[in-house]
């Protein structure tokens, strides 16, 4: 297909090259900042713009990959009535394209995209919404040209979906910060943790994490929990987490 | 060397094997419940007893591998003076030995076991206290024959050790749990999110976790966290959980 990219962040980003790669051709990157869409545009082969009154008319589909707060001011100023016009958020719904409802729909990858660090797109689930029928039946193609995995998804599901991935993923992340930031107070290097880490998430590929959960709360190994409790004396937001994760912990395999 | 076990939970279970694959010899395995000592040594060709009196005096190692609270009693009754005699937990210090403080020690594998899952114990990260240089110096080549990192760490940073990892697996694998309930309250499959676990451990495998973290609080995407908020309106604790943790991701990235 005929693509511009609408957005020059990590997720344009990852979307752009997975695009390229399945050869469809990226015609435009536009954003805000000139410079910004000048570094994404060269590496897919595309033209830099930053006004979209020069968006060109060629495209079959515009991917708006931007952050949810600037979706609707972009949608407001897109210039085209019958183009098929799609986000890549997981928490907007349908809704925000508001006058461009004919042909619209969202285009969802759940993955955490960084900069640095390249991603196997066949992996990545695909999640797709169309304002019709064919609108659906499009996207789906796209994603299946992207990825193992398209999945039709309403705007309620997509939603809980971030919800749940930021549990499991953006929180996660920030507790290995957290382990990281006490080992290196205890001189002690990250890379001890990090066999422990790639364990725990390869369990939860073949098993429930429920069925393979550890731990002194678990165990309500309660004289372990108070050691702990005590060696975060100094350092109240960190005692805060542990107490709050561990009673959810204690609670959670009570009621199961 | 000739060991004897005691304990036949996940940690015994899983070093049990480890020591037998390296050629060591398990002479026996001790439970308060029979059965279960019995259990554990039939896979270790080992002799099952459920009495303190009848352990053997044959043995070079005497690893006690029991919940952190039931340490003190099995080394009250433990009755060799001149022996080694280990535990294996992250948060115990060594002065729990007490009476037996000629020859002890702290043989402390890093990893989370269930007993579903077999564990590669090379990749295994093995943390070591000795009592005396000599006894370091046993607890090292032994702890050498089962693993690629053997590291000699004090009591107090053993427990630092162990509650960063708390953190970073138990407390991870929590979260997963969460994600896992709010997809089957919204009709998806586990399967779903299991690629973005994947990838977040992945990236902190090669990464710092500070550089690669993503998701609405740290980029402090207000519009996102309220519907994110508003969404977890019916489940207060998952709601507590998820103010908690987006407010010290806000926090720590300001600071830093």
């Amino acid at each position: 297909m005929k693509v511009v990219l609408l957005g020059s962040g990590n997720v344009a980003t990852h979307l752009g090259q997975a695009l390229k790669s399945a050869g469809h051709q990226i015609l435009q990157v536009w954003s805000r900042t000139f410079e910004n869409a000048q570094q994404l545009a060269v590496s897919l082969d595309a033209s830099p713009i930053s006004d979209l009154e020069s968006l060109s008319e060629e495209a079959e589909i515009y991917i708006i990959s931007v952050s949810d707060n600037a979706i609707p001011a972009v949608c407001a100023q897109f210039p085209f009535q019958d183009k098929l016009i799609v986000h890549t958020s997981g928490t907007t719904g349908l809704d925000v394209f508001d006058g461009h409802l004919n042909r619209c729909g969202v285009f969802y990858p759940l993955q955490t995209f960084s900069k640095q660090r390249a991603v196997d797109f066949q992996k990545v689930p695909m999640l797709i919404e169309g304002s019709s029928t064919n609108v659906t039946g499009d996207l789906l193609a796209l994603a299946k040209s992207l990825s193992h995995k398209a999945v039709i998804l309403n705007s309620e599901q997509r939603k809980a979906l971030h919800v749940a991935a930021v549990f499991a993923c953006n929180f996660s992340n920030h507790l290995y910060s957290i382990a990281s930031e006490i080992l290196s107070q205890n001189k002690m290097d990250f890379d001890l943790i990090r066999p422990l880490i790639e364990e725990t998430a390869a369990k939860a590929q073949t098993f429930n994490p429920q069925e393979v959960q550890t731990g002194p709360a678990v165990r309500n190994d309660q004289l372990t929990l108070a050691k702990h409790f005590e060696f975060l004396k100094d350092q109240p937001e960190l005692r805060k987490i542990y107490q709050l994760m561990s009673q959810h912990i204690i609670n959670f395999y009570q009621k199961s």
